[in-house]
């Protein structure tokens, strides 16, 4: 609802300025209208706005609420514009909304991982290949790749919605409309960066940008599914690495000891959820000549859906990872002689042994190895990314140049708006 | 080979700088290792470098070589290295060449479809919802459309190149090594913008990075493949707006007016083709825990041949695109007079008739839209982006910024790497 | 809920003739408890029945009404059953009774495309290659072709069916119970046609089964996607060989004679959402390991649309397929000469003429072929399954053996379950 | 080759039996003609036909082979058909001989599980939920559940060979000829069970009866990729359950210890590779109008990789499976009290007290249970499909079912071809 009482904010404010005959809107008129506008948002936002089946959809309640109680005015409105038009601004400013929350929600988990990686540094803890025990690394070592790999997720989202932040309005029916409309002023008055340019292009989008949006969110399902993979597997009774918080887990009456990770299976499934719904909109999308085509209605369930379940993943695992309690004992119990062997070797390398010589020497006496520290052994990697060497404040400058920017984007985007409606936006109560 | 050459250049050189009780590498040594190096890349080039069975791959190949010719000293350069290290530095190399070469294979595309619409911008075509008939258009908005789309696309693959120009090399096998590598130094020799920050995201990174690639890759086949459907419809003998060039079309000895489009029915299967790729690769690194797991192995062949399909539709398309010519009077005949009502009735707006009379009047007159000429209606949407109001210079002014991005990337990758061989890269003949 | 009372009357009716110390239940207590049973699936059919959010799930809110009429007693029927159990076997009877009915309602389309095969076997209509005009076919083959592909889906869905009819009644949580349970009696007592053998594989193919059910699906929506591509292509103006039923399209209020094929378009879009849902369901449980994971909830929601979306599918094109009238004038145009000429050459040959000789003869007389009938070419193919040996009562006869074989099952089924619950089912009112 | 020529041979055959004015073949032609095809087989299977870069396919390569020993007899096998009909047989020939094998491979490695599960039928294991110590079970169980997944996944594969199982010869380019080919007696020459009915779909179902094919494998890539699993998860050095077959690993110079399960990702890993083939062939074909469209020459690729691939991973499997060993003492280190607790209460219920007392009587004396002995535990649960009520002489006969079909059908298919050819086949040598 929100989204459309703006698109016609925008349209109308547009409407009272363009040339015409007969001016289609006065400015006191237009006054008018956007005031019936917020007065539906303000209604919509109390929850008391109502969709009636005879109205079929948002877009035609909010011009009967109007023409309720404006009369022809309300009726007006809808001059040189079409109902795809009005859908394709509200996707756009709905997803602008939702990827600036969205990109907050993925800088917090980052952020509790850093912080996270911040607190194990140095806490010693097997480094896996194969699944398999292989060389000393670090708790810290393991947290922080986790926030790297959401860090370039977020720049993919960023980047979605850049694509994303482009006003289609005007392209009516795909094909634009024989009247001096003011495609760039109704572009700036809502805060988008810049028109659509070809009005067909402005149609043919719809589909492809929500696929573009979820292909980054499927990467971000990525990580996170990955995180939730570990997690499962390392606090499994054998391993024993992390506590998961209580409130997370679900229990079993008759076996107390027993903490079940719903949680982190259900993250792991929702991956192939949000893949699932990309695949969806591609798919609908790569077959739709151009022009519109009913089909891309297909694509707007599965959209929400990805967005709204990749947001809820975001939250719950930063819950998870801030509540992530680590059991250094059972980290160290990983830590059997061969673990050491590999650097072992090349820290004679680095003396001047010939690495064969070094390995074989090494081979031969692997049970010298069984009385190595690992904490010594993770202290020992210090250049750049390695266990002692984690630099994390290279990282939190990334995380925090990203909030900045998630920051002044909605400042620009929510002044702009504030402007439009002549009244402070986000409304509040 | 080529990238693995030059991979093992700058490690090379770093380990020659590297502070250690006894040096790995002398200067001197490290230019004769580079000057084997560079010698293979040439027998690679003149096809004279073989990979045999007993070297499994091409690591292998050519450290076989170097130690055929150097002795221990090539042994010696796999120093602090992993084979995971190899490959994922082979990859990202590997990547954005390609990538800088598909980015100006799809601004070739871009202009071709944009001199094709500046060239026929006011010829009348009549413009389609749910594929019939609707309104007056332009064959110049339809090909400008698919410009712009493509360059939405290459904003993607702009970011997707982005995310892969990081350096994973020092990850070894996914933990670091304890020697005082320093991973900025060959980020820097190789024309990295930087090295991935944790090693155990450098290895993760396998199959992530690849999969962002083939997603961005994925945006352009959409665009193709509807090009493609739209140029197949349009070119049936129902229809006959277009004409495919002679020499991308297959005939039938028997049916000599015959022109079958293979070419655009492999382009649109083709984009399956892609989407299946990128499926594998999500796939396979959804699943796969943190930490080398051999299941990566899988996502490198969908990756190459999801860059090389990718290539080879945009650079068949340009010529599609270059070689199409316009049948003006048969895009003239779907100008049926219903195509003219709704412009019809919002003109009547423009002069001041409320929209519901304006509707009524023309819905009662519709046939004396019969005499009604295309040019004339379409000549009347001037506003941006509208078939009379393509503004074609905007979208040729982004083409032109993503060329020059596109040049300056290369110099700036090239150049390092000219530097780091000591010889003019690309390498010549 | 009508499946979960009645998966619980098995469940009781087992446990009272278990070999126990202490019976669980008395003849007479089980029968009390099927009765209320009985009586709540009657609350559910009157849409009575609620389950309250303390409920969590139906399972709870079945067990709740029990115990608040039965005390103790509607506690005991959760003995030796997990929650698992329950919702194994009634996703599995709701299968069983989905697919019945999507049987029937795929046969109804068969036979709603038989009889317009049968109607207009004889009308000529142009046969194409790469979408072009090619050789003479006739709106019977055309259509009796779908018949044919839906009648191969149809044999897909029976295999799903037959994987589907196993009771996973007494895997508990996938390991079995120290009790005397009774496997088998359960299977029969549900009209199933064998238990799930291993108790870990009955809770092992908790979305499998779902899968496969769904990969039969997709075939369905693949058979109905492409017709309804090629009705939206064939009604287009251009065409016009088809005229869908006017109550199955969208108008335009100024464009009477605009006819949009939303329903074609959105069946298309749809084929793509069944799909996913596959992939969604095929994802979740490909990288789940064995024994239970709350991943699986996420494999119900997909499951339930795409059988839903199926379905509605299915009932809509019958419509469309029932309702659709042909245009003999507008086929008979697209009959150029170049169509005849493949067939006329093959004519020849069949005359004794060398092949060869005979394209050549055919090729250099081509305006001979202008005055040739398509409906005699039609006529000359005669052998089986072309234009004009189409022999469609052996495709009635295959239709009419799916239709029997489901009424069978569903007798079988709703006999066993009239039998344990003691009242006729389905239950009327 | 074997197939093409196969094809041919029928084809032949029916044309020397067809009536015409002038008979194409006479019994004594048909005779040289078949013997020139079974010459050219033999050559195949010792490697020396070439196709070469001018033959463009298989099918002009063997044209021009027959052309050059018989002249114009040569030529004229090509009367009354198209390439299109000769893909379509070839690869439905091709697919029969490679789904018989396919299932033999299938039968094996579930005779592998069955005989694992026999061999340890009585060995304790922990079964899980969550992943996370559940309740006693028994490696019995565990890996007959395995082989119960494979046998329903077998059922769908004889599924989708009675799909493939028709003929489609006589469909020319999808509209048939005006000639009196017999193509029933064609389909009884080469075995099938029936020909497919309608010519156009005949033609339509390329692709479509390839991708329920993949469906099939998916299927049984599911149940492969979670046992992999399984395996990669039980034989990590925390777990310990079983120990892989040496030969089946591969390991670490360095770290003698090390045992990576390569082939186990890999397998894992290829799950998500047929998938993607699958969905890129529904992809294609879900998009393409009816009649013949070229895109469907994407469908081949990735149908033979997805029928080479998992027959790839059957066979290895089944080596895994056959070299298995179990490590008791591991596995009974798994089982702590809490394990027992379910099922002890359960006891108590089936000894008459409530289990509402009988939980909480468990569970206030969970330290009672540490002395339980796990295997007297798994002896308890003697229901049917319950660790200690296997019964696997029910699956092995449902195993030598599905092998006794796969036999007949061969001994049925391959006497079929035995009496075209005039030579036994498979031919030897």
């Amino acid at each position: 609802v929100e989204a459309d009482c703006i698109g016609s904010a925008a349209h109308v404010t547009m409407l009272s300025r363009m040339p015409a005959k007969a001016r289609l809107f006065s400015a006191e008129e237009k006054d008018r209208v956007i005031a019936e506008l917020v007065a539906i948002m303000r209604q919509a936002r109390a929850g008391s706005f109502d969709i009636t089946l005879a109205d079929q959809d948002v877009h035609l309640a909010v011009e009967r609420t109007l023409t309720g109680k404006l009369g022809d005015l309300g009726k007006k409105i809808h001059t040189a514009r079409s109902r795809n038009d009005q859908v394709a601004v509200d996707l756009r400013l709905f997803a602008k909304q939702q990827l600036l929350e969205l990109g907050d929600e993925t800088i917090e988990l980052v952020n509790a991982l850093l912080g996270f990686a911040a607190g194990s540094a140095g806490v010693p803890m097997v480094g896996r290949t194969h699944q398999q025990p292989a060389m000393p690394s670090s708790v810290g070592l393991w947290a922080s790749a986790y926030a790297e790999s959401l860090l370039e997720d977020a720049d993919g989202v960023m980047q979605a919605y850049r694509q994303n932040d482009q006003c289609p309005l005007g392209s009516a029916a795909g094909y634009g409309v024989p009247l001096p409309i003011d495609r760039q002023f109704v572009s700036d008055l809502l805060g988008f960066s810049r028109p659509c340019h070809t009005v067909l292009h402005a149609g043919n989008a719809r589909g492809k940008v929500e696929s573009a949006i979820l292909g980054a969110l499927v990467q971000i399902m990525i990580s996170l599914s990955r995180l939730a993979q570990d997690l499962i597997l390392f606090t499994l009774p054998e391993f024993g690495y992390f506590r998961l918080p209580a409130d997370l887990c679900t229990g079993s009456s008759i076996m107390p000891q027993k903490k079940n990770p719903d949680v982190l299976e259900l993250v792991r499934a929702k991956a192939s959820r949000v893949l699932a719904a990309y695949l969806q909109v591609v798919e609908v999308i790569k077959s739709a000549p151009s022009g519109y085509n009913r089909d891309v209605q297909e694509t707007k369930k599965p959209f929400l859906d990805g967005l709204e379940t990749t947001r809820a993943c975001l939250r719950i695992m930063k819950r998870m990872v801030t509540g992530l309690e680590v059991n250094e004992e059972a980290l160290r119990k990983g830590f059997t002689p061969e673990v050491f062997a590999t650097d072992r070797a090349l820290e004679l390398v680095g003396q001047g042994i010939p690495f064969r010589d070094a390995y074989h020497q090494v081979k031969s006496n692997l049970p010298e190895l069984s009385g190595m520290d690992p904490a010594e052994a993770v202290a020992k990697k210090t250049h750049l990314g390695a266990p002692a060497g984690l630099a994390l404040e290279i990282l939190e400058k990334r995380s925090g140049q990203l909030a900045a920017w998630a920051k002044n984007e909605r400042s620009g985007f929510y002044g702009a708006l504030t402007k439009l409606l002549g009244v402070s936006y986000p409304l509040t109560g």
